[in-house]
């Protein structure tokens, strides 16, 4: 087992606060005894297990677990155990604490506002468990959002030199260390050296539900189908723009009566919501990603 | 205007009771003083609009309205005055007395038996307001159904010949004299002159929001793709296939939890009840096609 | 641990198929090592879970879990193991095969059809995975809707002695041996002593999102207060009226234009859904009881 | 016919731009008749009607309407030719310019933040059509939101007397001349006199989907009965707390695992989005009320 595809540790080196209980995330192949083996180490470190989600694909023989453990177990000796299931169970896990410090999370966004700014306001009341470290565009609509709530803004124009933006978003995203990058209404193309770097650690937010409508201007593409549903995709970035593990999924119903502006102003309010609750699944160890396909133990 | 796209005229040549109030659905090209024609028309037959919903499509010019006019009116007057617009206008309208004969409709489908099987159960017990008046299937599945209500069924086998049993369909549906046509899952696709011999009333049920897995099995296809969100459409059925004007949408949340098998299960429920809410849509002259769109007048 | 609570052996005496796999469900107080001594247990009969969904109330201290395992476990073996685990956890625990029997479900109702009428034809093609074994009624209304699917069907009359037709109704239901009755609409209350007996195997369907409109004739309060939505709730039948542990809920949006009558008919198609979605929680074991409150496991 | 119930005119006395067309509310008594005269007056100030929406209560003999006409139309012929139907038709109604100044949006808040902040964030950036002129409350948490944003901020704290700190509000909201009250989890009833001076210009969210949960503390409430949605009600303020006509309500699914805490987070989000919605309807004249119940038309 490794602790490498969800790390729970920053920048910030101050010892981890257990005290409140912990989260722990398994992903592994399938095999008889998980489970058990689990449970034993988790009893062993005195630890009482008070919400446990588990899920099997039997036909891709993935195992994924994610499991609540009430405050007064002993880390360290938890740790311990699960340490030695590494090589037995080829099993990747993640461990965090509940009373854990704010995730760092940097927002990417263009001149569309409504997403970017919800984020910040909900952070900014608690309504979302994480700091909003940094917000990053490549235009400067964004810039009056980030100073009203005293987040550091960086504008990242791009001009000739295309790659050279890319390298230099990637130098300003090392710095900020994230925990989480959301792009929220990025009109950008991440390059695959960045996406890689951050593997299930970026969120898009797709302004349709996926499949339908993959590319640009869905909401125009949706009003000239003349459909009655319009609805807003999160989901990991990875190369294949629009095809990346789908978190959350939401629609809206409309009617004959809204034009585009309409599609758009409804839809703003569905995607602002699917990116929150998406990125509260994430924050809460609560996604695990079975190749193409996400477990959400909600 | 002529009452030519709905006509709410079948085989039953029984005077028409207009004693309980009427519908009136107008479709024309945008123009000043429509809205005022039609409710002085109406105004002039004694009749008290009790429900008016219109909508113009600033774009493409096009002018649709329902209304429902209380019991009173003289339907006579009112025709002679409605077809006193008809020229000026260049409108198609349609007069329906709300205490109108049960309409005819014919079920076809397949092997998939739970959309029939639904709408023949709400017919049976009047949460339909129509007559199932034949099952038409291509295999046998759904002789059982038929007989359990009485209803008549027709097996059209696909042989050698398949314009032939499309040429026996066809005149099966013509000695029925449907007011719809239902593909309740019929798994063929309708020639082009049977289509356009019912324009606009044949109501077709896909198993996936469109434009999201047009084609055949989206269950699969969703499940591969590992979407949050599955769907139905139900819409008028053209010579393109899954491409008709849709008349409505539904989903349902699923789950990493949700193989195949539930999706279809649960996706089965979205299709029955989203099919028998176009299918009242319809029968209540709800619906105005607007080229590729509908107005939903609901 | 007894096997009490939902038992699934029934009047068939053939032995139970575990070829395909088992459910348990556990209910117990909590404590430390619960999920440990069950995995153990399992991995002991050579049994691998594939899904697993457990929940702690930390407040009342209630523990709840529910297991699938796989085909390949020695059955026998592990009721030994969970019989060894009885006494120390205190825990009620049910098992049951995947390839059961189907279950046998009574329908009562009166003269509102339409979630008999559901219920039946759903199980009539294989959409709801029990036997629907026989419609009792206070009325006459349903006689035909049974006959129609070869259902037996008992009339029970209420006359001038209701607590003799209640005795009846209590031998009928003994006769049946039902593993679950569902209250599809039947508009009288149950005696205290009826629904002890069969304690969390009664579902009944109240047409209002509870505990809004408790009581009789929400459609026609819900007009009155100029609500928006309206809804169905499923619920265990407990001695005090419409206040027995929830199992769903589900919501339609309406608006001005629906009168009583309308609300009646859309508010019909949520109580179907909502009860036959109810009913396949519980067959599938999905369903725990904790006090006055359930734990869904979907 | 007077222009009293929404009137779109405050302090700003600037002429208005009707240059993008009109929109036209109309609340009468039914009778034979009225859409045609209201359809010629249209007419005769060159007016195009674009959307009409019209409803009667058949029972209560109330007629209702809502008309956008396009730009072009005389506004000063049309609204004589309106007040010539005053008296006839005993109508009140409101012309409303599509280019209106933004309307003047006053909100109350105490301690929880999530829907003031929510309206500030949407109304800055565009999404909430009109100006919040001010944040009022009781307490001072919202101080640092109205700063960021720099909307006025006023401190209404209740001390020994009541009665005065209500007389200094109704001085505030004076001045400030709202076209709308929004109570945004204020947590004071308002008294009866201020209710009647801004009749139907208060809107209030409560959290429940009333009628449930009327009163204080529904989430807790809500857990402890243990049902499976939650939901949120905006409506107008009466005198009778929680049961002013309801202009918009939505609902989110829960389960087992939400805590009050988390019913109490899912719940804000339902909220903010119901409550932006009603603003939006209100400032859009989609909402017409009919005694205790709204027509919405949307």
């Amino acid at each position: 087992m490794t602790a490498s595809d969800s790390p729970a540790v920053g920048p910030d080196t101050s010892p981890e606060d257990w005290s409140k209980g912990l989260i722990i995330t398994v992903r592994s192949p399938d095999r008889v005894g998980i489970v058990a083996s689990l449970a034993a180490a988790i009893q062993s470190a005195g630890g009482n297990i008070i919400e446990l989600d588990q899920h099997t694909d039997v036909v891709e023989g993935d195992f994924g677990c994610r499991i609540e453990v009430a405050g007064g177990v002993d880390a360290e000796v938890l740790a311990r155990g699960l340490d030695e299931l590494r090589a037995s169970l080829s099993a990747n896990y993640t461990m965090t604490p509940i009373a854990r410090r704010q995730s760092r999370v940097v927002v990417l966004c263009s001149s569309t506002l409504h997403c970017p700014s919800d984020l910040i306001a909900r952070s900014a009341i608690g309504q979302l468990d994480c700091d909003v470290v940094a917000l990053v565009s490549d235009q400067t609509a964004a810039r009056e959002l980030a100073q009203r709530y005293g987040v550091p803004f960086t504008h990242l124009p791009i001009g000739d030199d295309r790659a050279e933006q890319e390298r230099r978003l990637g130098e300003v995203l090392d710095e900020l260390a994230p925990d989480l990058i959301v792009l929220a209404r990025y009109m950008r193309v991440l390059p695959a050296w960045l996406v890689d770097r951050y593997e299930h650690r970026i969120i898009n937010i797709h302004h349709s539900f996926l499949p339908a409508f993959v590319g640009s201007n869905p909401y125009a593409r949706a009003h000239t189908r003349g459909v009655k549903i319009i609805g807003a995709t999160a989901h990991y970035v990875t190369a294949d723009l629009d095809a990346g593990p789908i978190i959350a999924q939401d629609v809206v119903h409309i009617s004959h009566r809204d034009d585009v502006a309409d599609m758009t102003r409804r839809g703003a309010d569905i995607e602002r919501s699917v990116l929150a609750s998406a990125i509260r699944l994430h924050l809460e160890q609560r996604v695990i990603v079975f190749g193409a396909r996400t477990c959400v133990f909600d």
